[in-house]
């Protein structure tokens, strides 16, 4: 599954807990030298790279300093405790697509919930917004959030109160991907009303964060944070935001990096749509609903997922999705719960796997049951083929 | 004042009443004869100039046949006693960029009301929406009328219910211009319950019409209309709309013929608010207010008008502008009620007069009072030449 070796993932763990996430003094150093180089480097064991301050050297071997050597060890551990991972640049499971965060790309991302990041992420839209939002916020991201997944669309956003909260629950609800990136470690929840929120998107969706297990948030990490949704995302729509909101920050972020930029409008006479009216005089465009964001930031066909053919070959798909695409029947489907014993795996990874498989265009669900997709390799000529 | 002639005024104001408004078959005629000529011709007095189908030839020269010869006559008395007048393409008041609309360019425009239409017209934004407006349609189309007004731009609209009642009554609330273009006769209030709103308009705004004195409006006048709306102004800002609302085919007229397409968004909830939407996905843009309104359609130094130098020379005002002018003290400033006693003419064409020179930069308002402009020449060096 993975190119990555033991010793640079560990060494890429402790760089998540030395340096604070998107510093790019660690970027550009990890384009001249190695991960394990440049932790033993922080350590003190070898010479530094050369080209940054002598300040910022200070300051990161301070912090590498004070962490145990064996701390990532003990971290690695505490993630795969919860049933997560540590991925990073190189692996099978990593988001090309954060690379353009450049030398800000994170040195990699601790990830909980059984479904595949970089599959989810390959049809994905981030819905973000004001914590204090109101009715008609919520709303419309709930809305927003239920009508993606239901087009098998995950939605992306950032776990907070407001907003974010009801675009998760839109999408779970609607039992879809989700994908919550926090500004803490993935085994801290915050906000603290949102535990049970979180423990779910980590039971039916993914919770992925650059902060080691156990880091709190701080408001530069939810800054930084909003540039892995922006990144990790094929667009970003912000649902109400006051003048200078973070989720401007998300949003202009998502332009720079040449994703598309969304904004549902609301009464110009609410403050909290004020702050979307002024990213839709700017670069920003109007959508009211899922299905005009899907039909901008989807491919031709992604309104009609189910008349595409796979986006990845049948043995590219790793041994789990496998089992669970072969459990389909060629005729009617089956349930989620059915294929899950059928092909011998827990109901919710087989959920997870299905969503994978519908993203790639395997699957695709009618109700609660699962059926190949028209146009898949596995489908065509055996079970459409009379029709 | 004009360079038109009575006998091709008078061809003109018959046309209005024997064809319907902007025939293109008629404009193409213009194009080959002169009014007067084409008029004898559809009397069946001379020969059709060539290029027309013979049922149009038959349909226009039936009308012509309905129509007394004197009636053009009778027609102009009619408005002349209403304080009104029948203005031409080549008059000093005729708004050139009605001729935009090309074949389609109005023969000729029945207004009543002070003011001169061109100067009002050289900066002015249609406010557009709904008839059934919600609450919300109402406050921000008054809203909007009233900044528009305030900051010296003058309300074009339709004098509907709803939006275009809205729009007019925040301008003239503000004491500032307003334009009413109708789909009938400028004697022939509609809806009946703006009888009284068009009476205002017509005394403290303009009232502006296709048809001849009496004609009521059909369907297809209200559409006709639209294109005037749209050419006579330099943006069209729709406020609310439904999907498939005649308010969107102004706008798209609007945007047809280079002028700015503006909307004013709303909840997506809302189906009023549908239209406008719609609209903005494509070629509108987004405004909240009347200053960004300015922003978009006024040239550099709009948002600040007091600070241009006036738009035309001194020497080419009319009489009584120039007499309102010359009333303004160099010091202070006076209210409308001391300029019209002091120049020698009614207050309301005084205040009429006042809104044109404010629009051509030479004066400004500060409460009730008017001053002359920092820019004016008028005013450069003597009054704030120590300042």
């Amino acid at each position: 599954m993975s190119e990555v070796g033991e010793e640079e993932r560990t060494a890429r763990a402790a760089l998540t807990r030395i340096a604070e996430p998107g510093d790019e003094a660690v970027g550009r150093w990890l384009r001249q030298t190695t991960p394990v180089h440049l932790v033993q480097a922080l350590r003190g064991e070898r010479d530094m790279p050369p080209g940054v301050s002598k300040e910022k050297v200070k300051s990161l071997r301070l912090r590498a300093a004070r962490t145990d050597a064996n701390r990532s060890a003990t971290d690695l551990a505490t993630v795969a405790a919860l049933g997560g991972r540590f991925i990073c640049p190189g692996d099978d499971e990593w988001p090309q697509q954060l690379n353009d965060l450049g030398d800000g790309t994170p040195v990699g991302l601790w990830v909980r919930g059984s479904a595949n990041l970089r599959m989810w992420a390959l049809r994905s839209v981030a819905v973000v917004g004001a914590r204090a939002c109101t009715e008609y916020g919520a709303h419309l991201a709930a809305t927003l959030g239920a009508g993606l997944a239901d087009r098998g669309w995950t939605v992306v956003s950032g776990a907070a109160y407001g907003v974010d909260g009801a675009a998760h629950r839109g999408a779970l609800a609607a039992e879809g991907a989700s994908v919550a990136v926090l500004a803490s470690g993935v085994d801290y929840a915050y906000p603290r009303g949102h535990t049970e929120l979180i423990r779910r998107l980590a039971e039916q969706g993914l919770v992925v964060a650059e902060l080691p297990p156990g880091d709190h948030p701080t408001r530069s990490r939810f800054i930084l944070r909003n540039r892995v949704i922006a990144a990790l995302t094929r667009g970003t729509v912000v649902v109400e935001a006051e003048l200078r909101s973070g989720s401007l920050v998300t949003a202009r972020r998502a332009t720079e990096l040449g994703r598309f930029t969304m904004g549902m409008p609301g009464p110009v006479t609410s403050g909290l749509s004020a702050g979307v009216h002024q990213l839709l005089r700017g670069e920003a465009i109007v959508v009211t609903d899922a299905a005009e964001v899907i039909e901008l930031v989807g491919s031709i066909g992604d309104l009609a997922p189910t008349r595409r053919g796979p986006v990845v070959a049948r043995d590219l798909l790793d041994p789990v999705a496998s089992r669970v695409l072969e459990a389909i029947p060629a005729r009617g489907g089956a349930d989620s719960r059915w294929l899950a014993r059928d092909s011998g795996t827990a109901e919710e990874v087989a959920q997870g796997k299905l969503l994978e498989l519908q993203s790639l265009g395997f699957v695709q669900r009618c109700g609660a049951v699962w059926e190949l997709a028209r146009g898949s390799t596995a489908a065509a000529g055996s079970r459409r083929g009379g029709t």
